[in-house]
């Protein structure tokens, strides 16, 4: 353990009860990003977070307004131009909790189990937002200066794509300017296995709705007459792929550009289909079926429907042909896949598709983001597999992640920056899903984490500087 | 106008506000019968219902206990041997309301707007029952004595297939003997052209479910692994039906029996598309492309998904693969198709279609119906042709029904009994819809045909006295 590590350590120890509780005041605010009901939640989490970063000693904090939810950034540069500029990025908001009903407990109400905690965010971001200003404060506090200049980029939409952050990218063009990028907000391989993404896939997310008639029909007295819009739906939907998993949409799959053969052989492909069974009740045979697990969900676009709805839920039987059925869909994209042309071909495609006397509609929803390749030799990722090395006695795997952080692409290219994306999640932290949670022993290794990667990093000249 | 109209006029002129605000009163109880949540709701209903039999004097009421809701059963046998006996069948219970959010007002507030009165079941079948009863009161009040030996049989689970009465039928065989069967749960061709409906569709409901998981998982973290159960469900149901519309699975049609062709040559098969798109804002579009629409309707079995439902349904986007997606089926049978053998036939042909990795289920709802045809030759529907042609001074059409009533065939086998299938419905009531409505002019109409169909009835000798 070096002595950075002994410190971080000690000081964690000392405010751990606080530490914990600041954890659950953060998961306690409701922040749906998507919910517009819920915007008193997200104003109260943004507040909470920048006070939070006010206590932090020579941090200055500044709110960005957007046509979404604000975003919070926060910076102390008084390491001077000698020092490399690392810019984080986090996210206070958190994902909808339908389906409510498979929730063991509140999902705004955490709860401390042995090591656990559960609630909507505990992992997805909340809980590695805050390692990360806690490290940010321990070093302030430690070593009296944080040893690199520190942006702290906080947004409230990235579960909706990012879109009020994305539209204020040229116009806070300097504030963003950085050496690195931390993105926070990813998960290791396994608990004992840390591990670094050197990829995601980009998204966009669409809306298909189907409609026959203006009112809901007695499907005694109209069945076999009207076009049931249930019907058209799944035919729609059901001929978006073929009997081998693969996409039929013309063109999908035009854009691909190839992957790195290098960076593809530092990856780790490994996927044990018995454990994952064991962890999620699913099998892996899903998708393109000429492609393996984790290739399928790392170096292949897919076209997911999330929700699909129409008539009758309830108990029983109601004899209706609705007026309306819809769907959610959400693509993944790979590297050359643009996010906003690939839906409009999704779209075009399943318009084409719509039977006489059926209306079919599409929707693009706004944001989306590309995918993001970054290399495993670079100095940003090599100072975070340092930083893991010391906190696990292991270096990192690398991996890539099937998930989309949908900012991270343009943020990139905005910032001129070598990216890095990590952090301490699991597989099994069920982010999105029913009961999420996150281990409090993970929350203090991804805070060594983070110490450890800044102190890495104030140990090199500001790039700028050293040309 | 015959002597008897007359009378029925006067007496219905004298007691309207009392029998509108008594149809209000019947309108207000929510007695869906599917929804366990409601049974106060059913019992209040069917205890108002009993105490508006026992105030026609002569009238014995009973009520039969069954598994599901009570059968009320009430007759005036005081006519005697030497006259025929009619059994009339209506039920008091109500389709479910859903989709609330397109109603313009409570379903169970009822609205009077000019001749019209809003609610659910204003039509079908608290209208159609509410206006036999009259018509049962008026004639007792008016002539003294009823002219047939009455049987009003009125139960709780129409709209849920008819399961507990159907259970009773052996049992109640006595009890149920008659010349004669009302079913009065049917509809008109047009306002001024009445109409006998002389077949309906059997039906049977089903449920089928797909999951792959235990839990929700992320759609980018499991995306192109899992088999998304989504893509499952509307892959198994758009398999159900080929290019034309008709059904795809083996034995569908297999048992259908030719219907008589001197019965079809008296059908009306007129259809007018531009009328249809009008009144529902639908085109004739759906089912199998070489039957015309009402073809579609009356003679040929259909497979419809009334509900389709799994993952996320709120505003906006979530990134979520649902553990389960279920959809909600019914059949419409003509002759010859026995309702439990097809729909066995279907969950099999939906089981086959599981792909690995997701687990199909599917529930096959108990009762169902066969379909009915009646011939226009009949004393039954003579007798009520001759009520029609008396009220609207024109003799009716004879058409069919593409809805079901689950129990009219299997009280017609119990019974012993001509059967005759009316009412003055019509398609643009919304029944099973949002907005529901029944106009107070053809409650009226209703009331003068029953109470004329009895009486011509009544002027004819018991079928077994005459033998």
């Amino acid at each position: 353990m070096n002595h950075l590590t002994n410190l971080l350590h000690g000081h964690f120890q000392e405010n751990r009860e606080k530490i914990l509780e600041q954890f659950l005041q953060f998961l306690r605010f409701a922040s749906i990003s998507c919910d517009p009901s819920r915007a008193e939640e997200i104003e109260g989490c943004k507040e909470w977070v920048a006070t939070f970063l006010r206590s932090i000693e020579g941090m200055s904090v500044s709110q960005w307004q957007t046509d979404e939810h604000p975003v919070i950034f926060a910076k102390d540069c008084s390491a001077g131009p000698s020092k490399p500029t690392v810019l984080i990025y986090n996210h206070y908001d958190v994902q909808p909790v339908d389906p409510i009903e498979q929730w063991d407990t509140d999902p705004f109400s955490p709860i401390v189990e042995g090591d656990f905690v559960y609630a909507r965010g505990a992992q997805d971001n909340k809980g590695q937002c805050l390692y990360v200003l806690q490290a940010v404060k321990a070093l302030k506090e430690i070593l009296g200066d944080i040893p690199v200049n520190i942006k702290l980029l906080i947004e409230g939409n990235e579960e909706t794509g990012s879109g009020g952050l994305a539209a204020l990218l040229e116009e806070k063009k300097q504030e963003l300017q950085a050496d690195y990028i931390f993105v926070i907000d990813l998960s290791m391989k396994e608990a004992d296995t840390p591990s670094i993404t050197l990829g995601l896939r980009g998204n966009v997310a669409l809306e298909l709705s189907c409609q026959s008639s203006q009112v809901d029909l007695h499907s005694g007295s109209h069945g076999g007459v009207v076009y049931n819009p249930i019907h058209a739906i799944v035919e729609i939907l059901a001929s978006l792929r073929n009997a081998e998993g693969s996409i039929n949409v013309p063109g999908f799959y035009e854009e691909i550009e190839p992957i790195c053969e290098k960076m593809l052989h530092s990856i780790c492909f490994d996927f044990d289909p018995k454990r994952y069974q064991n962890e999620f009740g699913a099998l892996a045979t899903g998708g393109e079926t000429r492609y393996s697990p984790l290739e399928r969900n790392w170096l292949r676009p897919t076209v997911e429907i999330n929700g699909i709805y129409g008539g009758f839920s309830g108990e029983g039987v109601k004899t209706v042909i609705p007026a309306k059925a819809i769907a959610k869909i959400t693509c993944r994209l790979v590297p050359g896949q643009e996010p906003q042309t690939i839906a409009k071909k999704l779209c075009a495609y399943m318009e084409k598709k719509a039977p006489l006397g059926v209306e079919v509609k599409t929707h693009i929803y706004p944001g989306g983001g590309e995918a993001v390749v970054t290399s495993p030799q670079s100095q940003a990722v090599q100072a975070v597999a340092g930083a893991f090395t010391e906190v696990f006695k292991k270096p990192p795997l690398y991996i890539l992640a099937g998930g989309s952080i949908p900012i991270v692409s343009a943020l990139q290219k905005i910032s001129n920056a070598e990216i890095v994306l990590f952090g301490v999640g699991l597989a099994s932290d069920a982010i999105h899903a029913p009961n999420e949670h996150f281990s409090f022993t993970r929350f203090f290794q991804g805070y060594l984490v983070v110490g450890n990667a800044l102190d890495i990093i104030g140990q090199k000249k500001s790039p700028v500087e050293s040309k």
